[in-house]
């Protein structure tokens, strides 16, 4: 039987990149799979698959009976809504350990490093795989996104690592400049909707009962929200009471300078301040250094909850 | 600081060696790690220890604010008390992915083959690390005790490999005549109390809101039981009522018969009944080719709960 390997809801290029780079190295070791998406390829995944010449793969929201493989996320509000239907052969991750089970043994690379596609680097590696030069570069471009161009403080020396070997196998010489060049693309805030772009890469999280989503945009020039701010708060007020959401936050990461303007909405805001010993004036702070969701606000928001 | 790195409560010989293995491949990749255990060692792996020259990993059941690895499992049930206050960096284990969470990203190795001692392997090949000719012998022995000298059906391709490379390092020749002799040892049932034989290899697992004990006991010939039946039963029943348990079984393994006597104490005994799809008499009942609890057992009883 044919299985599906696809990464979380509101897939970023990890996800994307991660679910095609995966399928092709289970298929090179004979097995038969298919990269699939649970949601809208993001202007930054768009400008990776267009640069290489690859075809995004064919949305698909329900698996149950399916075989699958996950990559990148193993939380079930990250999950399919019948993700407990399926069955989960393996999971390529660099996350926290989530809330997923299975019924039977299953294969997991999970390892503590900046992204997903250097776990895949890796799996090449172990089974001695080829990478097709068109899908080293796709790969270079989601570790250079994941790890902010290295900068992010999830980023480990695997990742430089693979990064650079993937770009040797890509005949990409300036792999920072393309790295800044699909950040470009990513500041790009202006054509799409607000409610789209706190979306763009949203993740829900489970905190002691409370729903929490956070979501994060990264831009080379935090000046761009300038005269939006209002209604991306609009936007996170409509996606905090639809969910019924304990708390909406939005990192607006600024790459060049190296920090966060966090925005938050909350039903406990005096937690969100604690977390983070810091104090919320007009429902926003900035954070310096914080690039990271997944390792300086996840964490940090759980140890409240 | 110093991380410890420990097998499942009720250890056996993969979470004893396994330990021991682990330990001593992170240490030569530069980390400091101490094996330990959560319980006695029992008398098939104190003949694996005494054989190879090692002493058991201290005794430590209790992990608040420090370090751990896991090895063998991943489930609370089979987890110290105190499993959320530690800090898992790492888990190495080849069961189903069970129900522990962690607060930050980490190591997992995790792959459906019949021992965790397979994966450690692995491990070591991917490092390059060289495996001293004594703790191969070690690990040899832990991958024929799980996979029952590659009889159960929870062997891959992969343990052989692994196993006979292990035998090749640890200069033994006829593994699996070391096989038999540790099946001997391991069917050597009267000299243990018959509540110290249901606990001998003996994991809780939570169904459906339900705490279900299942142990297992493998031996050369099965009527080494025939005159201790009613006495196991009394052990059982014994554990049922402290644990508060909604079922207890007791796996009995014939080895050269390739099948299991088991053994059943249950609120429901329908639902033992259906899982199996069998009718116990006397609250027992044959099952032919069964000899693994993890795959021919557990997968089963959950779907009834």
């Amino acid at each position: 039987m044919s299985s599906y390997i696809f990464g979380h809801t509101t897939p970023d290029s990890d996800s994307i990149v991660g679910a095609i780079s995966l399928s092709y190295l289970k298929n090179q070791l004979g097995e038969e799979t298919t990269p699939t998406r649970q949601g809208e390829v993001n202007p930054e995944t768009a400008f990776i698959l267009n640069k290489f010449g690859y075809e995004a793969p064919e949305l698909k929201t329900s698996y149950a009976g399916e075989d699958v493989y996950l990559i990148d996320f193993m939380e079930s509000s990250q999950s399919p809504e019948d993700i407990n239907e399926a069955n989960i052969l393996g999971i390529v991750d660099h996350h926290k350990l989530g809330d997923l089970k299975t019924a039977a043994p299953l294969e997991m690379w999970v390892r503590p490093v900046g992204c997903s596609n250097t776990i895949v680097k890796q799996m090449f590696d172990y089974h001695g795989i080829e990478i097709p030069k068109e899908l080293a570069g796709m790969m270079m471009c989601a570790i250079l996104s994941d790890t902010v161009i290295f900068k992010s403080p999830t980023c480990t020396k695997e990742d430089t690592k693979a990064c650079k070997e993937l770009a040797a196998i890509a005949g990409v010489e300036d792999y920072k400049a393309l790295g800044m060049e699909m950040f470009i693309v990513k500041s790009d805030v202006l054509s799409a909707t607000k409610r789209e772009l706190v979306l763009r890469d949203f993740k829900d999280f489970e905190m002691g009962g409370n729903k929490i989503g956070v979501g994060q945009l990264e831009v080379v020039d935090l000046s761009v929200f300038d005269e939006m701010k209002q209604e991306l708060f609009e936007a996170m007020s409509e996606l905090k009471a639809e969910g019924e959401r304990h708390s909406v936050l939005l990192l607006l990461t600024d790459i060049m300078q190296e920090g966060s303007q966090l925005l938050v909405l909350s039903n406990e805001a005096d937690k969100i301040n604690h977390a983070f010993e810091v104090t919320l004036e007009d429902k926003q702070v900035w954070l310096p250094k914080v690039m990271s969701r997944k390792k300086q606000i996840i964490p940090f928001l759980e140890k409240q909850f």
